[in-house]
């Protein structure tokens, strides 16, 4: 009777010719997936994971299901009960208590016994003799053998009951029904076992700030050290950041330095760029000199802890010519037929200031293992975020492996995809383990393509694997949009970018609205990528208390500290766009109207449609709001309400939305 | 340089830990795939079969790929290039040229050659001293080893070159790179293999005649035989329908024999129900001795064959307390304690005069083969369509092999999936192989629910796997719309049904707008299933010619023998339905507006909108439309055209579009 299925492995085997032993229970369109199951899906630990699953046989019998999960290195499965919706579609929920990696599963099997109460109990009903039925009934129960001790004992005190034909009363009790549920699990069934990553909640809601530690010395013309970016923490923690990150750290390679603007060949004192890693100083696990010493590094990152925010190190893998590897490991690169090194390139671009490894070469499980050891390094000395640069240059496979292999050491460990290519490639290394994933927000600035995108990644199963961080601008990218310098477009910027993402960030310079580009390029004119740059960090003009308060409307909405619960609302203005954020409880709801061009002030009616908010059991239409700045109250008429915004004041109105 | 990827089977083994040889190359969101290849996609043989999927590396390479094909039985793939259309997505077609069980898949590749031949050609473009390059291209096309001849001698050929330095076109022509293809399947990658049935035409496609054998005699009161049903044949092929379906025609059992309208104990006389099979005279492979022999039947078949119909019969699994099976194989059945047969039941009802099988009995195997056997011996006797009576209450496995057994010994056995249940498990049946399916059309008459209906099964993935069969009544069902008897409503379902979907039945009696109900419920008083019925076939008030026209206008035109390319038309009167159905090339598309309500005339505008039609490459707005009964043509004005309908003269009309 009770009969263990024997496809317990994947959905996908085809039954062989004359195999009578298929599976009797479907388990369909189990939801979260990322493609069936190949990929993890991506959650934060201490929070709900709802799964469902359509879960049906043939027959009208009765039908039982457990949710199982586990962390991955076990293999003690917890189990919590599915329950039925309506239209064989089954729920439960479970929660990842750490950070890490689980599976999780659904078992679901013929409820033998319910099947026969049911029925009983219908005929019953309908005045049949239902004498045999009774029978049948306790000659099922006797053949039951449940697992545990209690429901066991139950079952054996009913089946030695002597009357039970006269008072079945006991055979009928939902006590007994509730003990005999996993007594005969007949047609037991299991899906797939599917992956799911838990993060720390810094993996999905940070506000990032990306600075050159060489710039950030006090004086002119110095050199910038760890003791100088320690001196600028109180300012940075005060602007409400919770991410400070770092673009390399370590010895820049001699051989080959870049210039300012990136010239082919440096003058005497350029810094170069440090991109091109390694020198006769050290590798990916020292730090450049200039910088100060590991110590000093340590020392940064307990500061930063102490201001309640995290260091996030760049992790780049190519190497400069002058890079220890070179000399230690000639095997990890490759060479050409005259014998000089191959340069990493993007013809007809080359970057003849750096090699990339050759990841398939004849020991590519020590390069592999080594580029492995440089992050955990890394962890040992504090860290664990890493921006990880160009990672669609190199193989698929590493990623997976690599993110595996430290989060196995550290599960708190994030890793930020700096890829900048196709869509699909970006898609890709996010399902591959990437925690969060660099996006073409960047350059994304009128109403329908913002929503199109934002639609897009936070749709399913995207959301599922893909979480953003939304960068107004890097080392890399200066915007057209932001070219002309006019304080409106900054603000509307990051206003943008830290309410729409969960994960936001600037770049050193983008407060004080800096602006000068290589004419004709996106790029910084006089970038320090290549050179020192002093600046005034309270210049006039500044907008830091702006992206303060930015900062602090995040911290005090749980609504901001995520991407996927979003709605567009419909502003009759294409010049703003309008949009509702909510947390997962329901109890947070904030209304975003951001102008998106210059010329105003604009007036225009924010309606909230079917918007509703609040927790799941008492969803409600949104009745008034809030503006998060001025404390002013809108009743809201006809479902929406007119506002205004003077962009020159100010061109992101914020609200909190009351139900 | 040559590296096979190890993991050929299904995308979701999920990596090892410190597993270095991962895939590089990653193949999603493959098209078309039922639940990620676990079930087959199903298509009518010699149609091509479109495949899309995202195939993607990391890197700036040139990728390649293969779509493969292959007659399951076989191991020789067939192989079609994939192209690239944008963004990642490639596709390709194939042809199954016989119906049977397919499996296809795809194979990607780098293509290292062609890979260094564009990088070379952007350098040298861009001016750069590409020496190096040359000796690199020369190097690889030296390495290759390609598995054909052609490919080889040509590669050889320019590899001897000796001034390939100065003289580089060989190198770099269009006939090397197609040469060298295959030559370095650098980061071999295959897909699971995926499913397909390639069915006959008549399983998409075909208008089903139901009739009772018993009924058709020439004279009242006289049994049906198959002579009768012979004789019937020239006025059923003259209406055009394309296959006559038979309920049971075994022997009846006599114990618990069902009476007229469904009554507990028969009359003297009273034939009992064809679905209690099974009495003294045989079992599933008997024919009931009123309706003739074999031999008869086979007459019968060959006849409907000269006529260009096919004889559909029903599988119908139950048996009547005196089939021969009881006594041969009583460890096929389930006993109740008192050593009486389990009857089938859906409790509180009884179905006294049948018991099913257990399909998990202590001989299973022998019982499965047994059915099997059953329909194989019909197979043999000249009937390739059945239907099938409940399938919903037999196990899933079941079905997938007893179909799986018997198309392989006949590909072009069409099953027919005859179950009312809920929703999911409907799509389930199907799933596991039933050609067509029962649907909830026969209960569908408001212009929503029909349209939302037609969406979902005409939606991905349904669409690739349920083809519905829609019957306006059965032996079961008068469903209560028809119980006016009114022939505007009559004709309006029959050609809702005969245009909607490309399946669709009558049973006997629908032509001559039978519609007497037991009081109070969708079924007919005095049934042909518990009793013989005379009638007028030529009968005042008969709709048999409407009916033929349906069908005439369905043979000639494609677009109606198929389903899923079906768009509703805006019509503004919820009183109508309008939609628009086109055939798979493109060269037929025909229009079509259904009256819902009685009361009439209506006159409407009936909008085309957006839709456009015609072949793949030149698809265009419909300019006019051509009345299929009539021939009055209508030029479109603002994308659409005023009509009118009389339902007292026809509910119904039927254009052919034009662009």
């Amino acid at each position: 009777m009770v009969k263990h299925d024997r496809a317990m492995t994947a959905n996908v085997s085809i039954p062989l010719v004359g195999d009578v032993s298929g599976r009797r229970i479907h388990i369909e369109d189990v939801f979260p997936l990322v493609d069936a199951g190949r990929f993890p899906v991506k959650r934060v630990s201490g929070e709900p994971v709802e799964v469902w699953a359509d879960i049906l046989r043939d027959g009208h019998v009765v039908l039982a299901a457990e949710l199982l999960w586990r962390p991955e290195q076990t293999d003690q499965w917890s189990r919590v009960p599915l329950r039925l919706r309506e239209n064989d579609r089954f729920t439960a929920s479970f929660v990842a208590p750490r950070p890490g990696r689980y599976l999780y599963a659904i078992e679901a099997w013929t409820d033998l016994f319910a099947t026969w109460r049911r029925d009983f109990l219908v005929k019953r009903q309908a005045g049949m003799d239902v004498a045999l039925e009774l029978e049948e009934g306790r000659n099922l129960l006797a053949r039951l053998k449940p697992r545990d001790d209690a429901p066991a004992r139950l079952i054996r005190e009913v089946c030695r009951k002597p009357n039970l034909a006269e008072e079945p009363a006991p055979l009928l009790s939902e006590e007994l029904a509730t003990a005999a549920r996993k007594g005969a699990q007949a047609d037991l069934t299991r899906s797939a076992h599917y992956p799911l990553i838990a993060d720390r909640p810094i993996a999905r809601a940070g506000a990032w700030y990306e600075m050159m530690p060489r710039s950030q010395a006090a004086t002119r013309g110095r050199h910038g050290t760890f003791d100088d970016c320690i001196g600028r923490l109180p300012e940075i923690a005060a602007l409400g950041f919770d991410v400070l990150y770092l673009p390399p750290i370590h010895p820049i390679g001699r051989t080959n330095r870049k210039g300012r603007n990136n010239a082919l060949t440096a003058a005497p004192g350029d810094p170069g760029s440090p991109y091109a890693i390694g020198a006769a100083e050290g590798g990916h696990d020292a730090v450049l000199p200039e910088l100060g010493t590991l110590d000093d590094f340590r020392r940064l990152v307990r500061a930063c802890a102490e201001h309640g925010m995290e260091v996030a190190l760049d992790f780049a893998i190519q190497c400069s010519p002058d890079h220890p590897w070179l000399a230690q490991h000639p095997e990890w690169f490759k060479r050409r037929p005259d014998g000089s090194i191959q340069y990493a390139e993007n013809p007809p671009k080359k970057y003849e200031d750096i090699a990339n490894p050759d990841f398939y070469g004849n020991d590519r499980e020590g390069l592999w293992r080594a580029l492995r050891d440089v992050v955990l390094f890394w962890v040992r000395q504090g860290v664990r975020i890493f921006r990880v640069d160009n990672p669609h240059t190199k193989p698929f496979p590493f990623w997976e492996w690599l993110i595996r292999e430290v989060q196995r050491v550290d599960a708190g460990v994030v890793f930020l995809s700096e890829a900048f290519t196709r869509p699909k490639v970006m898609k890709a290394l996010a399902k591959l383990g990437f925690s969060q994933s660099y996006t073409y927000f960047t350059w994304r600035t009128g109403k329908q393509e913002l929503q199109a995108y934002l639609s897009e990644i936070t749709g399913y199963p995207e959301r599922e694997y893909f979480r953003p961080n939304f960068f107004v601008n890097t080392p890399d990218i200066l915007p057209l949009h932001l070219q002309t310098g006019e304080p409106w477009i900054f603000k509307a910027r990051v206003a943008l970018a830290a309410t729409l993402s969960g994960n936001y960030g600037i770049f050193n310079g983008f407060e004080l609205l800096e602006h000068e580009p290589i004419p004709g390029k996106e790029e910084y004119l006089d970038s320090e990528k290549y050179q020192l740059k002093f600046r005034d960090w309270d210049q006039p003009g500044n907008i830091k208390s702006y992206i303060g308060r930015l900062n602090r409307m995040r911290r005090n909405n749980p609504a901001l500290l995520q991407t996927s619960r979003l709605r567009f609302a419909q502003v009759d203005d294409d010049e703003v766009i309008g949009f509702v954020k909510e947390s997962a409880s329901g109890d947070n709801a904030v209304a975003v109207a951001v102008a998106l061009a210059k010329e105003g002030p604009l007036e225009f009616w924010f309606h909230f449609g079917e918007i509703e908010i609040g927790p799941p059991e008492s969803r409600q239409r949104v009745k008034s709001i809030e503006n998060l700045v001025t404390g002013e109250r809108h009743i809201l008429e006809w479902g929406g309400v007119r506002l205004r915004i003077d962009q020159q004041q100010d061109p992101v109105l914020v609200f909190r939305c009351f139900a």
